[in-house]
């Protein structure tokens, strides 16, 4: 275990890093004619803490990286997660009316044009990626295996097939393999395409992209389950849902398969194996930055 | 002009590739698990005659390519094709109930399924993309510029944007421009990236990619003329809906715009620019299939 961890390395971090990551969402979605453009940018800022583009960018430096390309592939991930967020949302899903506190994007463009504008963050996630390569020409070679894993990350084994599945599940109790399924597929495969895309990017060989793909699947894991358990007892000005709702809309969810006290150890033993994924990297650059972020996502429940 | 052609080559050719397409894509769709799988491979073999990859293979032959690399290519043009199809028949766009005689796949696996698996299916078609560089390691060097290729036809600016045009203009009379604009990114963006592609996976020079590009887009300006005048003119039992769908969903089309005497030479001068691209590939193999898909387009009409 570590010590107990301030957040500043974080926080120092995430002041220089967003602006860029910022700026390459923004020449992506820049590419958009109207009306998706505008819908596409409104889901974009409605997106939160930019948590994924901040994890490639510190595991690029983790893996010894430096130099521009890895701001096209952390928008990447970013505008994959953005669009999972649009389709969740989507009447025909989740049907939900607020992405934190704001009217969802088909509110207020309409769901025809939501829907495309979806498509279009998805194209523009692995024309993203290409750019990557435009900027590092050393990238080119390595372009084919990060394509193939954002795409097995955002497809039907990743997010897309998890949110079915979690959909799917809804009024049944799954056992807890089928619950760690979802979880796997729906949040941590993404955060383990996150990390392991900044040590591609990066140049790294497979054992330190392994490492970072392994640290942000229990990443994805560790928040997953505790988001579960802020549904039940957390403060919602914190959660920025209402209490219970994941239990009203009969969700699958740790607290529900496991109970409170079980799902809090949950939460220890994925982040404990986290924490040890990294080992290998101890001491680099980025490292303190990514263990802040693991420590931030787990002190919620504590 | 060329002279009358029998079709015989583009059969022929057809009855020979047409399985090593089908493979493809059927390998691209078994890495999708259940049930996003059996509707993915549902929307795909409702699809049709697979002009598209079709044209794929064809170009890459004219621009003096050989191996396998190009089928993994051509199968990414006809997933991101069927995506189209299947995202435009949801009941918040078109809301079709048939496609080629057939219930469409949200009528057979629910709203939810469909839309994870158009999902998928543009996620396999970046996967397939990558697939041909490890296939041909060659096109490692090529690939970003391949990506970013399909990314822009399948985008904002293409395909997802035109159908959004096509949408957003139902009830209103566009004037020549803008309805030109609407068919070349409904249509005509994935069928010149078909062709271009083609090139781009044997290697050719920009050219090359130039001349198979521009062609496609003829060939899509001349399909989409043809099909708008078959709604106003056609038999339905060759057309696979009812005579004058379009004009009762007051669509924008050629007849509407042009008359249909108009709409019949300017469907003859597309074919006429598509055929004048192909100039400096004379005499290649391949040329004489893609001038027969030409053909075989137009001819509908004739």
């Amino acid at each position: 275990m570590n010590g107990p961890v301030d957040g500043n390395a974080r926080e120092a971090f995430a002041g220089a890093e967003l602006p860029r990551i910022e700026a390459a969402l923004e020449r992506a979605v820049g590419r958009l004619g109207e009306p998706l453009g505008a819908a596409a940018l409104y889901a974009l800022r409605a997106g939160g803490k930019r948590v994924r583009p901040l994890l490639t960018v510190a595991s690029f430096q983790a893996a010894g990286g430096s130099g521009d390309a890895v701001y096209p592939v952390a928008a990447a991930v970013e505008l994959v997660h953005t669009y999972s967020l649009l389709h969740d949302d989507l009447p025909c899903m989740d049907d939900d009316l607020l992405r934190r506190g704001l009217p969802t994007t088909h509110r207020v463009y309409g769901e025809r044009v939501a829907m495309a504008a979806g498509a279009a963050l998805q194209q523009l996630a692995f024309l993203s990626l290409a750019e990557a390569a435009a900027i590092d020409p050393e990238l080119a070679d390595r372009l084919p295996a990060m394509v193939r894993r954002l795409a097995a990350a955002a497809g039907s084994e990743g997010m897309v097939g998890g949110q079915l599945l979690d959909l799917l599940a809804e009024g049944s109790t799954p056992d807890p393999a089928g619950l760690e399924a979802i979880h796997r597929a729906k949040t941590a495969a993404l955060l383990s395409a996150a990390c392991a895309l900044g040590g591609e990017a990066a140049g790294a060989g497979p054992q330190v992209v392994d490492a970072l793909a392994n640290f942000g699947t229990h990443v994805g894991l560790a928040f997953q389950i505790v988001d579960d358990l802020l549904d039940v007892t957390g403060d919602p000005t914190r959660t920025g849902k209402a209490a219970g709702a994941d239990a009203a809309r009969q969700k699958a969810t740790y607290p529900a398969v496991h109970g409170i006290e079980r799902t809090r150890e949950q939460a220890d033993m994925a982040a404990d194996v986290a924490r040890r994924a990294l080992g290998p990297l101890a001491g680099r650059d980025g490292v303190d930055v990514l263990l802040e972020t693991l420590e931030f996502v787990v002190d919620r429940i504590h």
